[in-house]
């Protein structure tokens, strides 16, 4: 039985009820276009990684902006993307194990599936899905380029890799997977720079490798938000796989531009809207949204325009809101937070409450859409 | 669309998907009767959070192990546990604003429902909605007892919201809520009994003031799992709170009993069970677990039975097994993870997967069951 949202079309804002996950339409329409058009100014592919939104409506209208489709960690997200209409994933993941894997085939009959190979097991077992599914996977190598997560060595183990996926009958060699995590929250442009320059120079390394051996990258993957105009003016990657940008979290916003400023590109378009159930003291209050409704694991929701006051200590159900006693909200009140980080909030909420207008006097839903893939960890 | 369940009753451990939500059922069952025992043996309430399993299932079973109910945090957990069969919820918390009140007073239809207040909006909000759905609503005045997050001060504040309470026609006065959240992780009892006894000082002071107003406390709940045992013994209270017994988490396995050695009392009964899916150095292997399968707001999940092998640097759907190379898992193999913390892990998934014999040759699956009020947020 699913929970029923939060909000209804239709109402206002102050209609509705808390905790809940609301999307800034106004910011993030924006935030779909700026990406839009970088990617359309420099001529690089944009395929969004889903892990971010889990919600096909978002996915699709990302699509409608020249994504060439979408990414996503696990067979379970693809299968609510392609059951949405999607029809170009990419499982930027390895996946283990023939149940899995068959899940992913499956898919294939109705959308381009592509996923991650790190191991010659890896390679085996989607080539023996595909064929028992009848369909072809793409596959791309991946390569640790500095991530130390997944991923093959950008050397000689990813030209082997590769050429036991182009041997296989049912699966297509696509490029690389070169994407690297750990860069993208750096603060300072110039660790990003660092990062990314020599993790250029170890996928190009590989690239070079590969063409040697025949095999031609028709697709260089990575990328984030925290670093995608580094993989864009490289000349190395081809396709971004930006999640974030979408929402844009307190945790990206601690990453610095190239003048020092904040990173702006991107606006915050994605809130909790908590509401204040206590305040014993003056300078306390509590509301109603704890770590099972903001994600804490990389650093505490920020309040939204609430100079002074600051979130601390959550516990399940409850975050402690302190600070300047006139400007810590009083019961009854509500309050938006910025996720410290989008991916594993979204993953907290079945809803997204969709606002127009939000901060205005006329800020009313105008859309509710379920988030379709939460806890599709499979 | 609810996601499919990772098993099947009657399959083997061998055939549950990754990653799942394990239930020890021999380990829980020890824990669920350790409990009662120490109830029943010390005459003393028990009335488990819900919080903690977000399941009528669970919460039938501490019902039929001699609890008088459960408490639960939010009106939408109540709801689903009222919706389950259980006929006595303690909200163990503060409700803002009629919409989410009358949902509440609703229940009290069917069963006996409780709640918290700390002002005197919250009183007459919740007598208002009484009225309007024709109950009756318990209520505990909660004292903040130096958890410094909700409550009222333990002292004339109290009396005077008890009074108003009482002066309801539609509420009905049934004690104090007295828990003391920060003293649960102290990690040593000396830590822990100081607090409980600072804390004990306060509440028996706010009783007696109570007393002396002709205000008697029914109810004088509070504890958690890492103090029950010393509220019980403290004369003071009557009614326990736990949660986590049940599952026993990372977290309260570092607390530590009075000889220094680890809380054991109840057993690890709930895990993470993780697949590996990479394994690119011999030191290094990656899981398919990540933050959206175990919550790390207390810290990292714990490999089970792997000694040498550490869990760390999460991200959303990959989790890093490292340490000695002979003990790091191989691609393919499966790990059992104990979560840091068991109230936001449950949140994360849909589904129990109850294996009984876990650990042995013939561990299967007896029962799969809903996390009904994951998500229940409101």
């Amino acid at each position: 039985m699913p929970l029923p949202p939060p909000a209804r079309p239709g109402q206002s804002f102050a209609e509705i009820d808390t905790p809940a996950l609301i999307i800034d339409l106004d910011a993030f329409e924006r935030n779909l276009v700026t990406m839009a058009a970088f990617a359309e100014a420099t001529g690089i592919r944009l395929r969004p990684h889903a892990k971010t939104h889990k919600s096909p409506e978002i996915a699709l209208r990302q699509i409608a902006h020249g994504a060439v489709g979408q990414c996503c960690q696990k067979v379970g997200e693809a299968e609510i993307l392609v059951a949405g209409g999607v029809t170009d994933v990419l499982v930027t993941n390895e996946i283990a194990g023939a149940a899995k894997l068959d899940r992913l085939a499956k898919l294939a009959r109705e959308a381009r599936i592509g996923l991650c190979v790190d191991h010659i097991e890896g390679v085996r077992e989607a080539a023996e899905a595909a064929a028992r599914n009848d369909v072809v996977l793409d596959v791309l190598v991946e390569l640790d380029i500095g991530g130390r997560r997944c991923g093959v060595a950008p050397g000689e183990a990813a030209v082997r890799l590769a050429e036991a996926v182009a041997r296989s009958n049912t699966l297509r060699f696509r490029g690389v997977q070169a994407y690297h995590g750990s860069a993208q929250h750096m603060r300072s442009v110039d660790e990003r720079s660092e990062a990314i320059e020599r993790a250029g120079l170890l996928t190009r390394n590989a690239i070079e490798r590969l063409a040697q051996a025949g095999l031609a990258c028709e697709t260089v993957g990575g990328a984030g938000t925290g670093t995608y105009e580094l993989e864009s003016r490289s000349g190395i990657w081809n396709e971004l796989q930006c999640g974030s940008y979408i929402f844009m979290d307190a945790d990206y916003a601690r990453n610095r531009m190239a003048d020092g400023s904040t990173f702006n590109t991107f606006q915050h378009a994605l809130f909790v809207l908590a509401g204040v159930m206590s305040k014993p003291v003056p300078d306390r209050a509590i509301v109603d949204a704890g770590h099972k409704a903001a994600a804490v694991d990389s650093g505490m929701p920020v309040p939204w325009q609430r100079d002074g006051v600051i979130y601390t200590k959550p516990s399940d159900e409850h975050g402690i809101l302190t600070g300047d006693p006139v400007a810590v909200p009083h019961r009854g009140n509500r309050v938006l937070l910025v996720p410290g980080h989008c991916d594993p909030t979204v993953n907290l909420h079945d809803w997204y409450v969709c606002v127009r207008g939000l901060g205005g006097p006329d800020a009313h839903v105008e859309a509710v859409w379920p988030v379709a893939a939460r806890g599709a960890l499979s």
